[in-house]
């Protein structure tokens, strides 16, 4: 199809889809959180052990499970840590910045999957545990979307935007990732602190600034 | 002194002080904190208490004390919340927005002294509890101030602005308020969601966006 005609389509669509200035894009909030690699979760809950399915989540194929462990550093442990499932190629520790002070770790802002020189931390689970040697980070902000999403909304995989927050704790939020592929749902991932911090909850919805 | 000179000396001091484009304005980051009235100090701590000063905080003649209290709420309680004094007319109780979801309240965004209308919680001492009429609120990020600072600034007392925040969790705060007197020294403050979501420490500087 010619350039210009998807252009004007995906306007039409966005128009038709979220009336004719929709561009809103739903929040979700993460808090704390834990990815195991097979390895890490056999250590802590025991040999062929497998994740329980709680709830699924907005993202297509990821679910929260039945299962916590604990997180302990040099300054103290957080109890009741979420695993979400399913297992990963490496085990990653999603904190927020509060947690940092409180396990005494110094965490780095880092997109999911970009360990590489991270702080480890210790897991504890009802079988064992493990001093894994990286993986903490602190989620750098991000938007997932379809590829057709990015279209839509004149971006493309990779590009860092801005976003803006209405409301009385409002504002514009800057180096946000976009993270386009043609299994993501349309969402705006921050965490708790970030939701907090700008009044946003599970129900709000933010913009990119063009 | 003529407006015009006024202007020119107050860039011109801004200028020594601060270099050419000096206009940054220290952080000061608040976690949740009680300011007791008297009578409420008498009835956790016992008839004649006198609050113990721990620490001197950067506005003139506020401190942090030694003693803390334990908030409650229909959900769950917060231990070890500190008291900052002098007491005052009436009881404040400054959260985050977690703490909230913590305690169950629906406090909301308020100036500090703007409590009509705001929930009620109980707290504990160690020779009583008092259950509060009103009182809880999340602080409305403000920028304290001289006369001076303001006039420095191009701002007065009771406008509303935004902030900008540099760095890789940057970004812009909109409904600053500013707070400008003779007994006030130049801090933005903030509580420590905010601060963690911006990426912003003790030792971060702000700028008022124009």
């Amino acid at each position: 199809m010619n350039d210009r005609y998807k252009e004007i389509l995906g306007l039409l669509i966005n128009a038709l889809q979220n009336g004719p200035d929709g561009n809103e894009i739903p929040v979700g909030i993460s808090n704390r959180h834990i990815h195991l690699s097979q390895a890490d979760l056999e250590t802590l809950f025991g040999a062929g052990y497998e994740l329980t399915k709680m709830k699924d989540l907005s993202q297509p194929g990821q679910y929260a499970c039945k299962e916590t462990v604990t997180i302990a550093g040099p300054k103290g442990a957080i109890e009741k840590v979420r695993i979400l499932g399913p297992v990963r190629k490496e085990t990653q520790i999603e904190v927020i910045v509060g947690d940092k002070y409180k396990l005494g770790v110094a965490g780095e802002l880092r997109m999911s999957g970009d360990l590489a020189g991270t702080p480890g931390v210790t897991l504890i689970g009802p079988k064992g545990s493990v001093q894994t040697k990286q993986g903490l980070i602190v989620a750098q902000r991000h938007i997932h979307m379809t590829l057709a999403d990015a279209d839509r909304l004149g971006v493309k995989n990779g590009d860092i935007v801005d976003i803006k927050v209405e409301g009385p704790r409002g504002g514009v939020m800057t180096n946000v990732a976009i993270r386009a592929n043609d299994s993501s749902a349309l969402e705006c991932h921050i965490d708790t602190e970030e939701a907090n911090a700008m009044g946003l909850t599970s129900k709000s919805t933010i913009t990119i600034v063009k």
